[in-house]
């Protein structure tokens, strides 16, 4: 496929859906054979074999392995706070990203517990995109800016990808591309993020419902224009890279999952290779996950944000090729049944 | 608390109940003040938060922290395989012991995977359990030994316990130690095991409502006497010599979580010190952690034993303090709205 690199409108990112490497099927099988070789009744390992041979779909080998992993955040800053959605000031922004740096954030415990090497990307802080509610979030010239920083952000031999995100205001920019990319009322797609109550929740859906008339045409890619961010465009970008190189991606919460709503709405081939780490305690992402059919690998009532409830899901896939890799056959345990 | 070694009848066993340490209320406090100060949204950390304080609670410490995890699998057979419950022949819980050795079952790559320890303690596997549709499938002096053996299992300094079990014919076992604690028809608390087809299962309730006719008066403890088996024995008395020396437990999934039933329905205090690690796809277990009140960690699908889940969600668990223990609180880390 064609490198992001190369392209200069978001007519030919979309172009690039119908180039996209596939999982091999071969590999795959040669997995799952694997597993129904091995010492324990078939299927007993439940998601671990599914994860087992998503890898090796994806490494294209029977024997998948994870010898570098890759967690980055990418950071932005909203206009759409203007509208007073969120009551921290958006100096969060960079001090979390600082704290990050600084290896005092959830996100760094969570990826040295699981083995992660992490990255931290700021995407112009001082400069918040537009408040949606007044024009769109971002020019196209904004969004591919961002989606080649964050294909740029992928190193070329990771063997899987841990993504998420840090930006004051963006569980507003969540919830409008959800229900930018898949319809329904603004309030079934709000929760109450970081510390709003039922007020700010009202608020919330409301200013949703401000930039909606004002974007009711913006579909697939577009819907970033219209309602950002630079983190977001991010994530999309560092998505289809990964995709080129054939880096599976474990997606995070409900920020991260609709960060990529617009490539699904796009076409939902480009979400191929991503699985989704964990289920968020923000009332959207169940029906978010439904409405791009992701099964979550965990739900830890977590809603933090930083790719915690990703780095979380690296254990549990590297858990998943020990035992794949790990396990001994029947027939070389001697064991009855097999 | 008096030693489980010195007990000599179930009745004094049951007697335990009342003197049985608590988790230390100012450490789950100070523990859960240290969350609220740390660099995230109160509750961000979902579940994650929940498993520190809990850790606090029974370490007596507001830092609480592992320094060895230890895994036990304790293997047993059971004369109800005398009724054609399981498809697979006895011989293979020794074959699987010898794979458990040998380092080649799941168990033995999730315990590296997580950092634990393991130790295989088999339980007279020449010599099955009596077939509980005859009579009692073990004498209370039988039960007494398979306890002391699981409680001289647990090593004295051990940070945290993580349990399984292996043994042909045992879901059998759990669902008639559910039943029997919980009541319902036995078709409500059996699965397919390992294998069973749709007759097969069929035949497990059957052989069950068979079981309880006889055993009709059994409760408490008693129900290790009906039903057996051994390694369930095992595991209550581990989980009693573990909450002697405030060491936090981690069950496996349906047939660990059933082994512990008999302790629950004497007295739910016995398990205060016990978390679920993984919800099995046995369809009994959620009824059963219903019926015992405790929230399982992980919900993967799988359906192995062997402690499998426990043993991931032991990597669950060390995410948990490294958060806990390594997080920057908001006046360290300078952010703003702590």
């Amino acid at each position: 496929m064609t490198s992001l690199s190369d392209l200069s409108t978001l007519a030919d990112v979309a172009a690039l859906a119908a180039t996209l490497p596939e999982a091999d099927p071969a590999a795959r099988e040669a997995a799952d054979a694997r597993q129904m070789s091995l010492t324990k009744p078939p299927r007993a390992l439940g998601r671990l074999e599914d994860l087992a041979v998503f890898m090796a779909g994806w490494q294209k080998t029977d024997r998948p392995s994870i010898t570098q992993a890759q967690a980055l955040v990418f950071a932005g800053n909203h206009g759409i706070c203007a509208r007073g959605v969120n009551p921290f000031p958006q100096e969060v922004t960079a001090q979390m990203v600082a704290n990050f740096r600084s290896g005092g954030a959830a996100i760094n415990q969570l990826c040295r517990a699981s083995g992660a090497d992490l990255d931290v990307v700021e995407l112009d802080l001082d400069t918040p995109t537009a408040d949606f509610t007044a024009r769109p979030a971002m020019t196209e010239d904004e969004v591919l800016k961002a989606m080649k920083i964050g294909a740029a952000a992928v190193p070329a031999t990771t063997s899987v990808l841990v993504l998420g995100e840090m930006g004051i205001g963006n569980s507003t920019v969540a919830a409008a591309l959800a229900a930018g990319a898949f319809g329904g009322a603004a309030v079934d797609w709000v929760g109450r993020g970081t510390g709003s109550d039922a007020a700010g929740k009202a608020l919330k859906a409301q200013v949703i419902e401000d930039g909606r008339k004002l974007h009711a045409d913006a579909a697939g890619l577009a819907l970033l224009m219209a309602y950002g961010g630079r983190e977001q465009a991010a994530i999309c970008g560092a998505v289809i890279e990964a995709r080129a190189r054939r880096i599976p991606v474990i997606l995070d919460g409900y920020i991260c999952t609709a960060a990529v709503a617009p490539l699904f709405a796009q076409d939902k081939r480009f979400l191929d290779h991503c699985i989704v780490g964990h289920q968020s305690a923000e009332p959207g992402h169940a029906r978010l996950l439904d409405a791009m059919e992701k099964a979550p690998v965990l739900t830890l009532d977590m809603a933090l944000g930083e790719g915690s409830g990703a780095a979380l899901a690296l254990g549990v896939l590297r858990a998943a090729l020990e035992c794949h890799n790990g396990m001994a056959t029947f027939a070389e345990a001697q064991v009855s049944g097999g």
